[in-house]
This record gives C-alpha cells, sequence and structure tokens, in this order.
C-alpha cells in the first residue's frame, strides 16, 4: 500500500460536497444527496477505501445506475410486511446508503418501544460500508446489527463454483466516553473489494485467502478473472473455513431470503444487481440497566486495550479502533486518494459541469 | 481419532434412560430429566461428542453441579423485564439444556406474535450444543438464533492475554422436505472442548490453531495449561483473526452484557461459572411469503450439493449436513464411547445404584 506521503490529501468536506453535487444532478432531493456523500465519504475517513468516493464514480449502483435509470433518486419505498417489531421494506431502487440509514432508523424506533426492531429490505441496492449504519444504533444507546449479502462469487470449502458471496455482517455497541465497538467484516477471509484495490495497486493478495479454478493456492488479485475464488473465514477445512462458510450462508438466509430478494447466487455484478439486506436494533435498556451495562462495557474495552501485546505489536485494538484512528488522523489531515481516483472523479465531474476539489497539498511524485 | 471399530457401542435409547434416571435421582422433575437427557442425547447422535455424555459426569455445571447445589434441579425462573418481543429471565441456577429449551419456546412464541422473539438469560448454567436450541425454531419453521459467552481464555490477534472466550454462535433454518441448515460453531478456529477430547485420546491440535504463551504457534492440546491459547477463526491478522475476535467479543455483548452476566471474561471454569445467553427467533411468514422463501431455501441447498468438488474431497457440504449423516448412522448402529467415558459413567452409576447399559457388542481392542 503507497505511503499517504505519495497521495494527494483532499479535505473531507470538499469531497462530500463533490459527491452531493453530482447526486443532485441526478435528481436526488438535497437531504438524501447530503446524506449518502457523508456516508461514502465517512468510509474514507475510517479508511475503508474500498466502500468510499474510489467506488463512486464506478460503481453499477451509485452514479452508474443513476445515469442508467437503476437507481431512482425519489424512489417510493414500499411496506410489504408489517408489526410492531419487523417490516418488510421494498426499496423501490433508491441509492442504497439512503434506504439503509431510513431503515436503520426504523429498527431502531421499534426497538425503543418493544426492546428489538428488525427491518428486512428487497430490491434493494449496495449501500457502501454496512457498519455506519449499525453505529446509528450505538449513537443510540442500543446494538445495531446489519446483515447483507452479496453476489455469488465465493467458493465453498472443497468446492470448486460459488456457493455463496463474500456476505458481510456489522455490529456496533456503545463504549462510555469513547467510539462504539464496531466490527464490519466480509465472511470471506479478505473483502471482495480488495481485489479492486489490488488491481489498482498492482499489488498480490495476502497468501492464504483465494484459490484457482483447480482450488489451488494463489494471490492473483485477478483470481476472479481467471476462475478462482476467494475462501471463506478460517480459510481451511482445519482452520475452519466451513465455519466462515456457514456464517456467509446465514448471512445470504438472514438478508436475502428473509426478504424476498432470493440467494445473492443468482445476482451479478451488473446494473440489475438486486441486494437484500436485514437491519436489526436491541434496546439496551429493555433488557437490562444501561448503566451497569455501560460500566461492564468499560471494564471489557480497557481490559483489551490493556493487554500486554506480543513481540512487534504495537497494540491490542478492539474493532473499531483503527477507523477511529484514521478517522481523527484524517479529519485533522486530509483524506489521501489514489491518483487513478483522482481522474475518475474529475472526469466525471468535467461531463457534469462540477468542479472537482483541489488536493491540499500537491500530489507527490509515486515512488 | 480412533475409528468406531475401537469404541464399544451403545443403544441412544439406553444412555437417555442413564443420564434421565441420574438426574431423577439428583431431584429433577421427570420431564425435565427427560428432556435435558434427551438434549445431551442429541449431542452425542449428531457426533458432538464434546458436549454429550463424556461431559455428562465430569462437567461442573452437569451432575457435579446438581452435588454441589450449584445447578437447581427446580429452578425458580424469574422474569426481570419483558415487553411482547423481549425478555431478561434469570435462570435460577436450572440446568442449562432446561432453561435454554424453554428460553428458545417463549422466544418461538413471540416471534409468532410479532415477527421476532428475542429472550436474553443471565444466572445460566452450561446449555450443551447450541445448535439444538436454533434448530427448535427450524422445526417451527422460523429461523434461530442462539450465542453464548464461555470464560475468558482466548488471546486476541496480537495479544498475549485473554480478551474474550470461544464464544459460540448457532443458527438454524428450515429446509423443505431435509433437515435444517444448521451452523453450530464456537468463533475460535476449533473449540475449546476439543482441548479435552486430544487430551484424552492423547492426540496433537491441527496446526495454525493455537499459540503459547509467548504467541509461538503449538499443537499441544495442554496449551490453556502451559499459559498459550487457542486462536480465534482466522487465526493470523492475515487471514482475518480479527473478525474472528470481533465476532467474539459481538457473542459476549449479546449474551453476556445485555443479559446482565457481565462479560465471560471474568468467569472462570469452575462450579461458580455463571453464562450469559441469548435466544432469537424470527418468523419467516412474518416477513415474507413462505412458500417463497422454502422454494428459494430448496434451490440454494441443492446448488451447494451440486457443487463440483475439489480433487480429494467426496461432496460438499451444507452446515447440519455431516450431523444429519451422522445422526442416522449412529441411531442405526449406536452411539460410540472412548473407554475412559464408559469408566466416569459406570463408576456415576455405581455409585448412586443406577446401571449403566451394556454396550452392543463387546468392545474391540483399541490398536
Amino acid at each position: 500500500m503507497p505511503s499517504t506521503e505519495t497521495r494527494a490529501l483532499f479535505r473531507p468536506e470538499h469531497l462530500c460536497e463533490f459527491m452531493a453535487s453530482v447526486l443532485r444532478h441526478y435528481g436526488m432531493p438535497e437531504d438524501d444527496a447530503e446524506l449518502a456523500a457523508r456516508i461514502f465519504n465517512d468510509a474514507d475517513l475510517a479508511g475503508i477505501e474500498t466502500h468510499g468516493i474510489a467506488q463512486f464514480p464506478v460503481h453499477w449502483l451509485y452514479v452508474k445506475g443513476l445515469q442508467l435509470g437503476v437507481v431512482d433518486p425519489r424512489p417510493k419505498v414500499t411496506v410489504l410486511r408489517e408489526t410492531p417489531a419487523i417490516a418488510t421494506w421494498d426499496a423501490g431502487k433508491g441509492l442504497g446508503p439512503v434506504i439503509a440509514h431510513r431503515a436503520m432508523t426504523a429498527a431502531i424506533e421499534k426497538a425503543r418501544n418493544l426492546g428489538v426492531g428488525m427491518i428486512s429490505v428487497r430490491n434493494g441496492r449496495h449501500a457502501g460500508a454496512l457498519g455506519y449504519f449499525a453505529r446509528m444504533a450505538a449513537e443510540q444507546g442500543m446494538l445495531g446489527m446489519v446483515m447483507c449479502h452479496t453476489g455469488g462469487t465465493t467458493f465453498p470449502p472443497g468446492g470448486t463454483r460459488p456457493a455463496a458471496g463474500t456476505n458481510p455482517i456489522a455490529f456496533a455497541a456503545p463504549v462510555p466516553d469513547s467510539h462504539p465497538f464496531s466490527l464490519d467484516m466480509s465472511t470471506t477471509a479478505i473483502a471482495g473489494s480488495n481485489l479492486a484495490m489490488a488491481k489498482r495497486r498492482g499489488t498480490q493478495l495476502p497468501p492464504g485467502c483465494a484459490v484457482d479454478a483447480q482450488g489451488q493456492p494463489t494471490t492473483s488479485p485477478y483470481v476472479r478473472d481467471e476462475g478462482g475464488s476467494l475462501l471463506y473465514l478460517g480459510a481451511t477445512a482445519e482452520g475452519g473455513g466451513h465455519k466462515g462458510f456457514g456464517l456467509a450462508l446465514m448471512v445470504d438466509v438472514m438478508s436475502g431470503l428473509l426478504s424476498g430478494t432470493g440467494s445473492g447466487l443468482w445476482q451479478r455484478y451488473s446494473p440489475e444487481w438486486q441486494m437484500g439486506h436485514l437491519f436489526g436494533a436491541w434496546s439496551i435498556e429493555a433488557f437490562v440497566d444501561p448503566q451497569e451495562f455501560a460500566t461492564e462495557m468499560k471494564k471489557l474495552i480497557n481490559h483489551i486495550h490493556e493487554t500486554p501485546p506480543a513481540p512487534g505489536v504495537d497494540r491490542v485494538r478492539v474493532p473499531g479502533d483503527r477507523s477511529h484512528e484514521t478517522r481523527a488522523r484524517r479529519l485533522r489531515e486530509g483524506i489521501p486518494l489514489d491518483a487513478s481516483v483522482v481522474t475518475l472523479c474529475r472526469e466525471l465531474g468535467d461531463s457534469l459541469g462540477i468542479d472537482f476539489p483541489k488536493p491540499l497539498k500537491p500530489a507527490a511524485v509515486p515512488r
């Protein structure tokens, strides 16, 4: 990974305003455009560059989707089934982050009334990094969980044909006087979006994360183009690859089949790509004394932070720590973008008469 | 693992009746004793020998717990908080499988009314294999999920002190005309109960699953006794060990902190061991047309079963397939028990005047 010194730095709010302007250009209401831009931007702030502005101009289900009419800038969301604790929605082809934000808001509202709330969404589009929506619940003093299936890309342990996707899970819980515990993980050893990043940067994959069409280990970022596959979390039979695969199937059932989208297996990365989501919130105070929960959470997180690190490790982190550190640094110093991302965004802006912002510092020459 | 030929085989119902008699001896009501025996027995039928009769005479929270008075044979379960969708219970020191069965029954009932039901349980004891309770929901045409934290035993990635337990998750979903999709996994690469089995049998652990006190790889089943630890699912930083650790923390929060038990970190394998659980059920028909769900589920499972296997693999399985195959075989042929397990059970029976059953065939001489 190139160090930040070789990449131009941009003010987060400048990137946000650029994305919001593009979305408004395609007919999105002002509020929704700003919300979606802020969510994409949050991924870049958190260092999840695979789900931020790099995807904005190229992903089928973001700007390209608006251009092609497969994403509706002013979607009509339909409630298909509902009880006071759950609902199933048809997302009406709305832009993913906007629908996801509305769905988690509704889950939180139901949890406030009944202790738990679940919103299942069909006909959805790519929502970006799911951790954002789980953290919405944590910010309200709740537990949040989000699941989403992806297209069928990944071989099961011992198989040579895709059986599920990289199907992510996100979970968040509030920590007193601190950023939330925030897990946002694909059920594969590495996320599918790492392939695009490795291709863009010309790097190899870490060993033990992928197999070729014959099931032999490979580190090529073109593994999928060559008929191979990433491996599920746990990788081999002995390392627990069947567990990662089982989690991926659980996510497919809970986000895809429960929403009526069907399995992600039949979906492909294309303008017709439909995604199912499940958004869940648990009200802590409905289950337990919230002060007791807060005290115990703080004690647990402190214990982990005080863990003696192994040689060569700086400190032991809780999920969410690294992205919090990155967010603090990037809010201060700016968001670094690969030159290829800047070029694509600038071309998009030029085609619409929207200025792409200038970098904070001139880009250094890459090594 | 010794082949079944070297172990004596027992009729499942004989082992069941033995366990029920012991539990009745300690004052459990007839129904509860039979239920608990059936749940322990189901683990042996499914080939989950780490959670069946092998633990029955030796685990602190089963028969020994009844002997010591830390497990109440006639527990008073208290509802601490409740809404129509959720509840928090104090298990009143009841035997784990009995309380877990009641809690999942209550979650299913709430889900029948409102689409989702969650029962959080504090002051619980070891419930055995969690998959049983998730499958209870699947048998009612629902999705079931169970989480439970264990004692603090496992180093986080890059750390040299426990930060969480092996914290299992179970999930089940119904498949038309078939056994359910049934995932039952620890969040470590291998379950902690594999250590006891490996010690009993004198075998080593698979490579890549454990580290010693200095964080170096080891295959010793005595790894914990020597100050080391199992590794989380994903094992190394590159393989995604932080994801397995994140899942373990999620389970600790949802089962431990949400129930008011606190983190499993402070619990130890001892007569005072308390465990928190979360039992969840989702009514499929509340979310989606159940016929549509069933058709899609069948299509998905069939696709996976038809996956071309890699060289050396007999067939690709869905979680739950292997235990279903084992269950069918053991119902036919009997349950094989290690000689040391037979000895311990026979000693327990002799001390109470309860006959341990005779094997179906005389035990062959171990190689």
